[in-house]
């Protein structure tokens, strides 16, 4: 389940023709639509039920014109409390963060907020599964890193100050996930393999 | 588990002090600031992992001024595209919807979308538990009714035009919520009941 340092390390060129990855690159997919894409993939499939939660905003201003739908004039964005994503999957709750990142050498621990950090393992207390999904986009490569494997590094930055995990980590503590055409980034090969012992 | 006609009708005045019913009143929170308060409750006893999802809003324009945080100029609100309320109660993923209804004699069927139904129907098929809350807010009553129950009710729409459940029937076949002080509407000890076999 793990890729230690070195091997699989572009899956893409060797699981893919080159064609598609072509075809993902000019496309420009940002991690996000790939995982939007996903999603609604395993709810054709009816393999599961997982959503993007909707942006939090607060209106502060809506105008509501004659004969056509009410217009928000002045709102800001919130900060969300807890992940962006969350569902169901074989009976269990799944809950994770996706984040991208275009550094070649490490993962900025900067791009979780405490309080996503406090919501996982509330997450996992409960019963729950969650994990993040990382991509390093000059790679192309995007890992699942599950929230009990992430916990020791973001605990560990406050007592040494290291605020980012290296790449060679992520490769070894995570799942490299595989990319395919419709299940663009296919976690839950990975979720079958680390909760449901299946290959 | 259910409450026969007329039977338990108004449980607040049995249950709760004139002062605290007036409370309650004074303050005419509304079904969804009670359920965000119990859910708060919940977090903080580590009972329950349960958020309301931020409201869907379409971005249309965002200004950035110099110095400050971005501010959305045009939006407009969108149609969710599951339910309100979703997380996590002892290992099992719930999600659930509430609606709240000035009639006095029954529960008008134009408060679901269909969607919600469907996406409803897809997390019992995959082993969740899903309901939806109703409260009559004339007798301050809000009961819990498992999908499985609304289900019938909502396709005899469609065949016998009856676009509406009565209030008697929500009483027979749904479950009072009892409204406590801080668990405001404490859905969970219906679930308790429902789902783990508890009394």
């Amino acid at each position: 389940m793990n890729y230690p340092n070195g091997q699989k390390k572009r899956p893409l060129k060797k699981e893919n023709t080159g064609m598609k990855i072509n075809n993902y690159s000019n496309r420009g997919m940002t991690l996000e639509e790939d995982i939007n894409v996903t999603n609604e993939y395993y709810l054709e499939q009816n393999r599961a039920v997982v959503h993007k939660k909707p942006t939090p905003i607060q209106v502060v201003k809506v105008h509501y014109p004659e004969r056509s739908a009410a217009v928000i004039t002045e709102a800001y964005y919130k900060r969300a409390s807890t992940t962006d994503y969350n569902g169901l999957y074989r009976g269990k709750y799944i809950d994770f963060e996706a984040k991208e990142t275009k550094n070649k050498t490490r993962f900025p621990l900067a791009n979780i907020h405490e309080h996503q950090i406090v919501h996982m393992e509330r997450v996992i207390k409960h019963g729950g599964i969650s994990f993040i999904i990382i991509r390093f986009s000059s790679f192309s490569e995007t890992y699942l890193l599950e929230i009990e494997k992430l916990l020791p590094f973001w605990f560990e930055q406050f007592h040494k100050g290291k605020k980012s995990i290296s790449y060679e980590i992520i490769q070894q503590e995570g799942h490299l996930i595989p990319l395919k055409y419709q299940a663009r980034v296919d976690y839950l090969s990975i979720i079958d393999q680390l909760y449901f012992n299946e290959e």
